[in-house]
């Protein structure tokens, strides 16, 4: 039977770089000198790490002011990272909250010392409504505006369209949509991304980082680790790379520019998740709660609005080789990832399965 | 041609392992649920979190008051979590300097804030000694003594029988002999290592904590990831795992049971290495300079006394299927690392090869 991963990461990679990371094994099984095995400094893997960051560029017209490196640490470690980096002159940080990631990032800005702000929050809705900055927003008190682009939970999104526009600088995290849709990074003054969604496996972690703005911080105290000057000054090899999950991470931006980039996955996602959640509206059994104009092309989340008959159809799923479409255990309902390596036969052995349960309720 | 790979990590993994990784490709080429695509809140995943901290404790004999965390940001974040989360009463640490990581670990606590007094230092020896702890160290005076038990570029080790004799707090960094030769987990409060050395690949690192001594901790400031309690409260789950580096790490655990546990790892790195520095001691082209007592099990730096000779011997040595064996390029020379997966041959391969050089020279 053809099974579907439906996770929200790790989650689905591109069949073409699972197949390649299966010979690389193949290849070096008795050679002692297989991707796993092979030094960080080796020129095996910095051609791999040089080539990754040169493809992300290219796929996402990073400017030159922009430095990208590669982390470990997911972006918890970011929500630490960011503030320490880039919240030391006001040690106040704006935040609109739009789900889970945008609080978890609140709550460790705040226990390292910093001050934030909630400028505005959709808790209240269940997050099924985007934030809106306040029009008396003076960015001149904070150092920066941070903002989840993509929530992953609770599915609404802040797309290239509907950005809050700041004049002060802007940071984003983006692990759950990025190269799934088209960003300006030039928009941004920081960009970051646990790997585990888009991007490949988990364990690597991007940040774009302005270059000019780095510059002009104070970082006494700082840790070695915790300064992205150190990472950026060494092109990701201050310490040994996470380099397996590089690797991979390499290959699927090579799949990803080889299936037309960012702009032919944002079509691909754009129907992809189009045709679901078209499914879910016309449906007088399933719910799309999230506001139409900010609903993520990624995690769809979706309810039959009675979370044990959502359970019980998400395991009944399974049997349909169906994987992983429970909700986050903090939310409940279904949700549906829809991430670039998802196939579309995907959504429509969803649909389908999805129709026959409604059909027989 | 047979290859054998001698680097100091990434390094050489068991081929079984390899073996195991590639039929995980290979069986879940097509399901997108191979091991890199699945949820680091899967039960599989779970089931091997779970069983690779049991693994760990079997071999180590860890006692119970120990934790033990999988982390991410290798031996270098360990130097910034460690003093932040034990180094805060008197906001000082003790460092025996026997090597290049020594001294990294030293800088880092100091760049957050910390004080620190090197006690010893060999650096003047070229740490081809190990720096002795001084009679009158009054240990009442600092949070912990920070020692590496192996330095991987210098190839001096603190062995069991030769550790610093502290009454106060020890934290040792295990990361390039961890596993390799026997250690009283109890006679320390805090280990660490990364894991691309004698666990697997690089991606993960080790913690082991003392729990009671965590708890005596005041850790205003502290960020969420930067505390040990965060990651032992969610059985290293806090955030997302580096799924394929736990994974491998656990598949190497389960190899080392069987070979017969750490005792067994230690009567052939005792054999491996033992024959090796028997060829350098009694070779006059050849010198292997570390004192003795104080020779790494598992790194085995030599020269031939011209740093430009060597170079060329190293490379030369490729030919012949031995590959990464020069020195780390801060000291030059040669170096072997004989990690737990290093099989004999490869050691008889490299006296093969040295001994046409010194015969030809």
């Amino acid at each position: 039977m053809k099974t579907y991963n439906f996770s929200a990461g790790p989650g689905v990679m591109p069949e073409e770089v699972i197949t390649t990371i299966k010979q690389e094994f193949e290849n070096n099984e008795r050679s002692h000198m297989s991707i796993v095995e092979i030094s960080h400094r080796s020129k095996k893997f910095q051609n791999i790490i040089i080539s990754a960051e040169q493809k992300l560029r290219q796929l996402m017209q990073i400017p030159d002011d922009y430095a990208v490196v590669f982390l470990q640490g997911g972006g918890s470690m970011q929500f630490e990272m960011m503030p320490l980096n880039f919240a030391t002159q006001h040690q106040n940080i704006a935040v609109l909250d739009s789900g889970n990631f945008s609080k978890k990032a609140e709550e460790a800005a705040r226990q390292i010392g910093k001050n934030t702000t909630i400028l505005a929050s959709t808790k209240d809705q269940h997050y099924q409504k985007l934030p809106t900055l306040p029009s008396n927003f003076d960015a001149s008190a904070f150092d920066y505006l941070h903002i989840v682009t993509n929530s992953t939970i609770e599915g609404a999104a802040f797309h290239q369209a509907n950005l809050p526009q700041t004049s002060g600088r802007l940071i984003a995290d983006m692990s759950s949509n990025i190269l799934a849709e088209p960003y300006n990074v030039s928009d941004f003054d920081a960009i970051f991304a646990g790997g585990q969604k888009n991007l490949g496996p988990a364990g690597v972690t991007v940040a774009i980082i302005k270059k000019s703005w780095l510059a002009e911080q104070d970082l006494t105290g700082v840790g070695p680790m915790m300064r992205y000057q150190n990472h950026i000054d060494k092109q990701s090899m201050y310490n040994t790379s996470p380099v397996f999950s590089v690797y991979a991470l390499d290959l699927v931006l090579s799949w990803v520019i080889e299936q037309g980039g960012v702009a032919e996955m944002h079509r691909q996602n754009l129907e992809k998740s189009g045709k679901l959640y078209a499914y879910l509206d016309q449906s007088d059994f399933y719910t799309a709660p999230v506001e139409k104009t900010a609903r993520s092309l990624t995690n769809i989340v979706f309810t039959t609005g009675n979370l044990e008959r959502d359970k019980a159809i998400a395991q009944q799923a399974e049997a349909a080789g169906l994987f992983n479409l429970a909700g986050h255990r903090s939310v409940g309902g279904f949700r549906a990832s829809l991430y670039n390596a998802q196939p579309a036969a995907a959504v429509d052995a969803l649909i389908a399965f999805l129709q026959k349960v409604e059909q027989n309720a």
